[in-house]
């Protein structure tokens, strides 16, 4: 961490900076430039520190040098986190992509998409029993009944299957029935909710809060790491900006600025990162030429008469097209798709 | 709900779509302009509406007319909500000051405060119990101990209290405490946790969600008052946009174009909206300037020894200092300070 | 247009508001819903109108309906425009690519690295001449001298030139030399360039605002249009958000709402769209999988001598291997490197 | 400028990494934390040293220490900039108030505004004689005659006139009529416009970019200081938020975020900063209470009828009511409206 100190700073109250941060336990290191002095902090950079030396009136500027995340960083793991789910390999060469609808409105709706999306080469099922709804007066999911169909999908299919948790007393419930967990953008930081899911050893995947950097986005990672997570997902899923064309603005930066940075797998959401399923095969394909490990989609058997996200989801006849141009452009980049060992 | 039709849209596309929409139970309004035709839809216009007509192909835009809130707009109670919280009146012509610390850290430090912060003139205490910490390693608030020293502070001082609740599992423990229970930015959008505060009957103070429009921060307000609150405050706190001179950018239009659209009442905490100490007061004042119905301000008696945000708290004189500008500037408006019937 | 009238306008405010619309030369058509009344006018939709309806009192929301531009919207020319320049097709379904260095330094690595960038596949020649610069002390390009230069290479290579103008007193000057004329993302609401940029009757390339949205782009290609113009090419650079991970987000949704919208042909500048060149070759791809029709890279011979913009350049070396990795994307999407009829 | 290097980097690649900051004159200070080692680089910090550091394989991070800008700095002339425009103080401690058209439409409604703003107590007169508009259907301004009306309005009225111009070509003609320039929100970051507005020797009002943020604002300011002016004043206008229910987020922090970083006057502007005219009240308030040195708004005889921006126009009646609010409001924090030394 390094500290400026405000120009025109009394000798004293240098003296007396260096010694609180001493104080505090830590090393320093003094350095005058031509205009500004700079004290350097050696070790860690708790934010708590940092917010304390703003406190002291000499001090202009704290500026961290360390990333605030230490187990997810590519560092700690050089060669990629890999993991399998029901034979569902993520974070190798090959590609999963989980698709199925936003929300599991009834048994043979899920049943249905579960097999098309299998024949057209899905590898994973997705399905919400819980929705957040920005309305009292909406659907707000099937809850437990929701979890009993997504599990009987995946006997039937064989799919591992993958739904949101939004309350931390749900979380034993869902983790009953669930291969992986996800928090969704709501809850990128929601520490309750992540110490909570913690402690359920699932697979999780952590979807980009719509308003979160990529450096808060891996310290919500970090959090579940130092948990004793090992099995977590990154999910980019867009971020909030002036745009309005589409719902969110998809960051397809963040796919390679999170490859460079951490270890985890990262895949994209473009149902929700576009939200409009005319956009969707674009950016997916965009996605896998970035260099994202997943794909996350949103299918309907006919989205004129979904309960939710209808403008976003893809009909199976759009998802297959779709799948066979991702296939193309996979082998481009030397992977495939599926999530299957070579 | 507006629906603009593709051009070109043959006339038997038209008619099933205007059939599709009929079928949900709405009456339709159709107009044919010079470049396109518009489908009008009379009646409600729920959110799934407007995405399955996404799904749709001949539809290019759905553009909603109502505001997705009822109980909470202007119209609903054109004279604004105004309500007591022990003797402290929160929507009247006097402004109530809430202030304390970020966080509890023992009694001694919240006594201290509770007891200069009223001699400065708040009228409602602030301090957390469980705090949103981005990271693991880091203090999460002391908990029921934290309460326990909250209300000890409200019994020696006869001010109310405010505090955070960030879990559904605490809100009946919080509740037991506390006299005002608080949403925090990260949670305004939780709607598990709205639910369960709903059931407290106690007043809330729902802050915007840092990546939240006022619409939706209103519908999130709607979905309190749906379960029955009516006592409701709205908190601005500063959004997030690409300015990074300050941690947050504090959205001075939004207390006029709240005031405009809702009759709840809606205050300002400029210490989270700066993220600055140096800031806070000329914001504060700012604030009510433009009309805001109370002020919300981190104090600590010694922001270097803080454990949490210490780079925005106010020391002791500082707050001193800002009241006595503050109590001029609310009379400059036909106010005053104290949030007690005149 | 629509106009939402305020809840409870008496009779006599409404029908002198349908009045004053229909004395400025528009048909109206009245609907009144259960709980809002609406004007739809008929006709044309200016700025200046809707501004108008907002000076009055019952007027509550005034929505527009048609899209502000008609010439460059995809209706007008739905296969899409395609031209040449010195034999270099834009639009087609071959990828032109242009590469080059940021700033024209000097003679000798101009042509460097324009028989560099020819060798590993670039059709199209850039640098910059004028360089619009934060700070006053930086260097601002070598003007007509760099026009020269740039002449020069293209004599040796054949490859077609495009460089920025910035300044309407330069237009006729760069055009003299220029092939395409760049406008720089600062300057795509500069309608003073804009006019005189169209009067040079050479094709344009326009960058998109990094603060404007798609609608905002499109009115500026829409200016250059009204004037003559059509030979426009749109660029995405990327824009400004809350992330600072990296320099601008590219907005990778907006290849594909842009090649819906307009019939324009819209190329990728990732270099600028990342601001670190170890991001580009990801995002170069990505933008091509998702349906750009060109690419725009900056290369340098050596990055770390560069005088501007070395962060973000490419050296030979990792723009040839971005080249082969793009052709190979290129052709999963069913196109080929080049800009060259097939 | 601190350069934190990657961890594990040789020994070696440290050495000429030291020894290319050398080479290029500066001193460096090298620094071995636990995790990181970093070089401090004494001296300046020019961006093109920042960027081709980025060119250098072992560079993770470059990050700078000082401010890029010294002139405009609040400690070259720590007591503030106070100057005189033909009788009107501007950056003292009374507030001078711009007021008038948004554009002169014909001299019999400039000269009506400019009596009736005078009145109600506005001290410098604005109206636009050029204007940028989005559309080239639009009107773009009276140019010269405008320019002639102003100065008859400024003769009868004594009123010092401001207004906009937008091309270099202009600038001349501009200042023959002007007695403070306007550099408008789009050109910010026109250098070659800042250029020859500089060699005017007028003062210069330059408007924050609506999406730059105060660093660029100020470097903006620099550019203009380093050719020779001293007379700047800067106003804030709004910025680009997400947030749509306004047409720009009013940035309050910036106010006393200028105030304290820079020496020069800061004027408002709630007539772009919110969009509405029934906001711009609550926030001329809002920015006296924050301190800023003055206010600019957008008055017209009748909204309605206005050529551009009624929506965000004040009738006399509505702007003498917010004079008469914000001079108490200026009263409240110790200054008092006019711009005329007490």
């Amino acid at each position: 961490m390094i500290v400026v100190v405000k120009p025109g700073t009394p000798e004293g109250e240098l003296e007396r900076l260096v010694e609180f941060i001493q104080n505090q336990g830590y090393r320093t290191h003094l350095s005058r430039g031509v205009e500004r002095t700079i004290v350097g902090i050696i070790g860690d950079e708790p934010l708590t520190l940092r917010d304390r030396l703003y406190g002291i009136r000499c001090v202009d500027e704290v500026i961290p040098i360390l990333k605030p995340y230490k187990l997810v960083a590519r560092a700690a793991k050089p060669s990629g986190t890999v993991f399998e789910v029901r034979g569902v390999t993520i974070g190798g060469s090959s590609i999963p992509v989980m698709a199925g609808p936003c929300t599991v409105e009834n048994e043979q709706m899920l049943l249905e998409t579960a097999r098309r999306v299998k024949a057209a080469g899905a590898s994973i099922l997705r399905g919400g029993a819980y929705k957040p709804s920005t309305s009292p007066y909406s659907f707000h999911g099937m809850g437990e009944d929701g979890l009993r169909i997504l599990a009987a999908a995946r006997d039937e299919t064989g799919l591992p299957v993958i739904t949101e948790v939004m309350d931390t007393r749900d979380v034993e419930l869902v983790a009953r029935y669930a291969d992986i967990l996800q928090v969704g953008t709501r809850n990128m930081a929601n520490f309750s909710l992540l110490r909570e899911i913690g402690q359920s050893r699932l697979p999780v995947m952590l979807k980009r809060g719509w308003a979160s950097n990529i450096e808060e986005w891996l310290q919500a990672a970090e959090y579940l790491a130092s948990g004793g997570d090992e099995k977590i997902i990154l999910c980019e899923r867009g971020i909030r900006t002036f745009e309005q064309a589409t719902r969110n603005t998809f960051d397809i930066n963040a796919i390679p600025v999170v490859k460079d940075l951490s270890h985890l797998p990262v895949i994209a959401d473009p149902s929700h990162g576009t939200g409009r399923s005319a956009l969707v095969p674009a950016v997916a394909l965009a996605a896998i030429a970035a260099g994202a490990d997943g794909l996350m989609i949103e299918v309907h058997p006919d989205p004129s008469k979904a309960l939710k996200d209808g403008a976003q989801s893809l009909t199976f006849d759009a998802f297959e097209a779709m799948m066979a141009d991702a296939a193309k452009v996979a082998e481009a980049v030397g992977r495939q798709l599926g999530g299957h060992a070579a």
